[in-house]
Formats: structure tokens, sequence, C-alpha cells
């Protein structure tokens, strides 16, 4: 029950590709995350996602085409769609999902985070 | 699976505390809402809501407490909080909620409703 300032909440970590818990409510998480470079294909097979633009300019591929969201646009990946962020720049994201999902989907890597850490 | 553009979507309507659809995740939606003056006090008793502020500043009211939410705020309201948003000058908010839910909670008023139109 406290007001959460999100330019604040950027300010307190500077790794790529780690979202930061920031919020629960009603079975979903909100995450932040900072980007650069280029995530890995994946897909998650039981979540739809979102990606809110708070920084930058983030490329979306998917296998038959690709988005390009910038500050202040959202976009809503639907379950089942492999896809592929990429950051040329660095960028900003707020993620709304549910509280089970992987950030890398059904993949294992080295960049697989088990527990998002709140801040 | 299109980007939404939050500034765009506010261009499309002017009526106060009428949520506007503008996307549906994981059996929640995204609403906008343009708001000012009073609102109701309500209670929403099976959803947590999330309020994010676009523009301006809100006010909301509890029984035993307010917070004041400037742009880059959000704020999550448990299920079962009374509360009332005050808005004294025009303030445009994000909400995410279940769909299945009433923005005017367990009371029925003139200004209840029943379907957000998607926009």
């Amino acid at each position: 029950m406290i007001p959460i300032n999100i330019s604040e909440k950027f300010k307190l970590f500077n790794e790529y590709w780690t979202p930061k818990k920031i919020g629960e409510l009603n079975g979903q998480q909100l995450l932040l995350a900072k980007l650069k470079g280029e995530f890995i294909w994946h897909t998650h097979q039981n979540e739809d996602e979102l990606f809110m633009i708070v920084k930058g300019q983030l490329k979306i591929k998917f296998r038959d085409k690709s988005v390009v969201l910038n500050k202040g646009e959202l976009f809503i990946i639907p379950k089942g769609t492999e896809h592929k962020p990429i950051a040329e720049k660095e960028v900003h994201v707020l993620l709304f999902e549910p509280l089970e999902i992987k950030h890398t989907g059904g993949v294992k890597s080295n960049l697989t985070v088990e527990t998002f850490e709140a801040i």
C-alpha cells in the first residue's frame, strides 16, 4: 500500500535481462527490466506477456514479422508466440505477466533467472 | 498483435470516469480513463486494482489514510479495500484489473458502466 515510482525503481539496478519485481496483483506480477543487446528466441506456452516501453526503442522479432516499440507504447505477445527481443541501445521496459512465468519461456539458458528479485 | 500507443488512445475519448479497454491478457484487462472531480466510495471484493498515473495528480482516499500519486507512479489497491479517487484537475490513468471487475465495485451508481468500450 505505498506508491511505486517507476523512475526511482529503475535506479536500483543495472543488470540487463534480469527482471525485478515491483508488485503483484491478481496472480500477476509487475516487473521492470533493462534490456541491451539481443535476447534469445523463446516462447511462453501458457502466458500472454505485456511489454510497456518506459525508455528507448525495442524491436521484437517474430518468425514471420517484427515490431518496433517506442516509449509510451505497449504490446501484448499472445501465449504460444515465439519471440526475440532486441535492444540496439539500452531500453527500459515494464512487464506484466502471470506469477508463474519464466522469462526465457521453455528455453533454459544462462540468461534464465529462476526467481525475480523484488525491489 | 499491434503496438498500442497510450497517448494516441487517450485522444480517442473525452468522457470522465468511463474506462476504455485497450487490451486483454491472462484474464486481465488494460483500461485507460480520464478522471476529474470526485468518484464514489467503493470496494472491489475480489479484485486487486492497479492505477498508473499517465498525466496529472490523483488522490486516493481510504478510510484511514490517503495517498497522492503523480505521473510515473503506480499503486495497487488490494481487494476488499474501500477507496475513493479524487482528481482536482484532469488526470489520465492506466488501470490493470481482472476482466470481471466493475469499476464502481459493489456500488450501483449513475457512474456504473456495465461494459467497457474497447478503443
